[in-house]
């Protein structure tokens, strides 16, 4: 079968051996709405050549440069309509705008660049675009957490008092030389932020995207426990958002005996609720004064925007691929209808330029507080 | 990309709608090694018909009879190698014949066939053929499963004396007229066995695989609570084995509150295992006289046959779909195998018509006992 | 403070070192309802004194003979009103007939007899006294188990369709020389049952207590898997009761990795429980269709009963010793009522001489069962 | 029986229907060593006496004064040895220095004093008199806490890095006009610090105690979140070590679905530590590049410490009121030794004097910075 109603679709960066390239073409795969037709891999060339044959991309359509991509692809009448950017963020800002401005959509990974003025230059290009900019904050398609967010909405917390998110992982313990260590915590190609970057931004936009609330002012004490590594590899932050609320969110790269550990949870005046990566499907929410209750993936409770999200009844675990390729699901949806000058549905909540601004505010603002000793500074700063 | 190198592949059954058959095309697609480009997506010709429609199926590659089907594909120089059954038990000895006889490598839904008789056939049949035969036990491709089995053989458990499994949902707690239901309880299509055809044989499978014990001897209180129930849908298990070691098996489809309960645990004389399906990323392995150790995918600990099957790192949940894909990647690797005449490689562990042989005679002893009043029967009676 | 209004105690066996006497004795203190004046704590004239000195008893009141004990303290105006039997089993029968013919209040470990006739003679004595006998089943007496019998009674669950209970321990995995160990897995001193006595006959009692049903059959699969062992160290066990609900139950203490693993499934027409020991205070609740319901002892959602038998607020753990305390408090409460000719108030749930036979008669069955190659026989065979 | 070797003890507050106070008995009569004997149980004379009586406190030693009944019980000579002060936090000064004047040992309910002066004033009178002064810092007492202080001080854990603590209740997300929450709300009776005096003082306590460390610096953001409250009900604190390590400690009154959700997180170069309240039993340690450990009370791996502090095997949990008893224990160790003139042994690490001023550093210092709009202020300042 040619999937010929798929989305000819392009990568940036994310050659074989890349671990999150690899992810996306799963991701991408999975329910079948998006066909792989070029490719430019890798920055070393002959790398990127190696990898479109082992990935199976014609051998004219793998592009050594990615300028050249964009502007071969627009000009083919079965040239890619998307691309996913898969490159350290550095790239991101210079690899977007050569598809934007030729009307590609573009898929970019976070946090949206390296640094808060280059995110505000994307804004710009991406304003002047009709392609869309879709970004892979890919924890918020889970549908648990799509059924928190609905619980906020609702009223089910009643007013936010307390937002508390957690990024923990250990693979950044030590000093590491792998390809994937090397180029975040290298500041010229990650930027400003190192954990807060790479995962801070995922913790970041996950409590926004569920609470509706973003924090006006924040201290964030950010530490390079690793010597000798220039990034933070672990950040203590407190928030406060205009509402009275107060929150906090740790990342950290070197907590042994983590793994993933994403974990949020929000507490209003009538309810909490809970979740942690480790266990995606299940959302703990607890009305004050009531029993706990186990709400399931797919399971008796969930809310319709849950269950459009599954593939799967309850109790077959679906996971970190199947989150990612919901994202890429909303984002199909959403480039099929800007195509059609439709719309974009009211339930697809795909993250794009706005949130990529705001993560790149919050990483500035976590450095400017750092270089104040963790004082507090605004969000907005 | 046209996926060159894929496997070329066709679906008996699983049209749209079918939970199972887009299971199948998922897992399939996950690691890119095969390509739909043939079906008999349903019975009903126009719902074939839709369904190859929705799906993306070449018209004159969407067949209303799946014996045309395999008679063509057979004759096409760009004919499917090979073929998922997704139908109803009853169907699977006839439509397994059809393929093998063209000699279409089969990939088939559990239990193999719907009685013992049709597997002895089914059996016979295959073993005529070039062509191989494999059987979506699923759940034994999980990495920590792989793990759980190689600690068995490499004796860190000694000599096992319990084997505890356990396979219980809820969805069949009450009358349900779902299609899924409908032929499940019926024993024209499902056979001589209800839960424990539809997940005993699983169960069983899984407890096998793990433990390399097969028992001799069992008995089996079969009930069918729902009233009007023609099958079982609870089944409590005695089990002994040759070796002297104990076992019970206890499947239940209605059990409320339990999802898809797959539980298995194995005790030694040295040590236990623990494996639940509700967290299948975690296997707990206990020595006597030890702490126990939390034995997580892709993580420290993990072996090289569990690393394998992984395509994330620790803490970025892979689930069912992931472990059905990993018995797609490895049908993969045997089939390409056996088409270049080489050995099946000794990590490719999919189950096959020994397996499915077993797991009826599973089913046909649990029926015998039944028939008994619970008496212990010979497992080959 | 001398806590006059006390009920004056005394007990035989459970010399220091005896893991159980220092349980009983701080589960009595716990609530400071009894005070131990008197008791005959070892078989060994001079392990009895040594505990009695240890333990603080006054020279005169530590016994060397339990008959002796009996009369002397049914003779002195300040004598005990009840006594506690932490023996080994074989002992149960003639201690507690001295004690009862004398009027004074036993508390008996489980199981109540080494064998059936004892249990029949015991029932008979018990019969002929005014004096209470209750059996320490003391995990019936953890509140949120009392919770769980009220939601089955209030017809929470519909009609019950299955009982599913295990007990799983570890400590006799391998050949064990401690005294502990040592009577348990000798017929003369334990009876008729080594793993079923001991703890089979807790977690039957458990079951029949929450679910108000008792088996009418059972086939028990008996083993000893440690060479040299006359006893079973496993059972594995199917139970079908008069309205068609069938159970299981598995009681091991060669499952490495287990500690004291006592489980209860309960699955109902219209819901579902479970409940752990390892987590004495939470007990899940799933109404079919529903979310599963997290209820915790004190909490929200606890029932009245649940309540009375708390000590601490939510969140504060209680364990197995205050579940046993919860016993003493309801045999003061008993003890109390009775001396002052009182009906014993409802809340009262200890168990007492038709729960003992019960347990001998499921001991006896399964003896019988395993005699006949693990065939159904009658409970009541 | 008289115990009389218990050490003869009394109480000032926790009457009858004082939570605090029940434990407290219960906590002291657990393991049998001490016996209550005198009394000042309440501030309202009738119900102080009426408390005695229900307690079973002898009419002539229950007290409506703490001076009078800390003069006459150093008059007697069958006197009390020790006294436990369970009554707010401002008495706690005056109350300790009545009986440390008349020699009379202290065991008193944290915070130590309701502020930082009045912890200094204490300091100085415990400085002078020969009688101990323990604080019921009872987390600190359970086993697994005290096997995670052993892997930190062995160096398992190697340099650490990060200390996360977080002590979350839900108990005051409404206005409650309880006893217990009047007083702690309250500035004259609670002190400076609402939640932070509370139970933010026993995460300090047991963060520093498994750690070995001590935070030099803190930035506190204090929140009122229940209208009209005059404390703190929320803080969220970060911290930094001498050492570079840093800290986070998260307490909350209004965190809807918490319990008593304390809990602690260790990260070193070398592992990781993680226990919960919740399930106090266990200590997860993680050894960077291995797989977690589950180390569980009693069980398998517990050190020696561990076990010493336990009552009944492993799996028969022990939970809030054998941790209280343990601190008990350990404080009738050292009152012992004290009056022997022996050293205090090595096993015994019951917080005093200098832990109780630490803790009202921390709530002074906590004020501070929140006085300073959450600034960073000197532990010390």
């Amino acid at each position: 079968m040619t999937n010929q109603r798929a989305i000819r679709w392009g990568m940036v960066g994310g050659g074989t051996g890349a671990m999150i390239g690899n992810i996306h073409r799963i991701a991408a795969r999975l329910d079948n709405q998006f066909e792989l037709c070029a490719g430019a891999l890798s920055s070393t060339p002959e790398k990127a050549q190696q990898s479109a044959q082992e990935i199976g991309l014609d051998a004219d359509r793998s592009y050594a440069d990615f300028t050249e991509m964009a502007k071969s692809e627009a000009a083919r009448p079965d040239g890619i309509r998307a691309v996913s950017i898969c490159t350290p963020n550095h790239m991101h800002l210079p690899v977007a705008r050569a598809f934007l401005e030729h009307g590609i959509h573009v898929i970019c990974d976070k946090p949206m660049t390296a640094t808060l003025p280059q995110a505000q230059e994307l804004a710009a290009v991406a304003g002047r675009s009709d392609a869309l900019f879709i970004l892979t904050h890919n924890y918020s398609a889970y549908p648990q957490i799509r059924q928190a967010r609905e619980l906020v909405r609702e009223g089910a917390l009643g007013a936010i008092r307390l937002v508390q998110v957690e990024y923990a992982q250990d693979w950044l313990a030590t000093d590491s030389d792998t390809k994937q260590a090397a180029w975040r915590t290298d500041p010229a190609r990650a930027g400003a932020g190192g954990a807060i970057g790479d995962i801070g931004t995922h913790a970041f936009q996950l409590a926004s995207f569920v609470s509706g609330l973003r924090p006006t002012k924040l201290a964030a004490d950010l530490s390079s426990f690793v010597p000798g590594r220039a990034l933070d590899d672990n950040a203590h932050i407190m928030m406060r958002y205009a509402s009275g609320a107060r929150g906090t969110l740790w990342c950290s790269q070197v907590a042994p005996g983590t793994e993933n550990g994403l974990r949020l949870r929000i507490y209003g005046e009538k309810a909490g609720l809970e979740w942690h990566h480790e266990a995606p499907e299940t959302l703990w929410f607890t009305p004050l004064g009531a029993p706990a209750q186990k709400l399931r993936r797919n399971a008796a409770g969930t809310s319709q925007a849950g269950m459009a999200l599954s593939r799967t009844p309850a109790g077959h675990p679906e996971g970190y691929l199947e989150g990612f390729a919901n994202l890429y699901a909303e984002a199909a949806c959403a480039i099929r209808a800007r195509e059609q000058g439709a719309p974009i549905p009211d339930h697809v909540l795909t993250p794009g330029i706005e949130t990529g601004l705001d993560g790149l505010r919050f990483v500035d603002a976590c450095v400017r507080s750092s270089a104040g000793d963790a004082c507090w500074v605004d969000m907005d700063g």
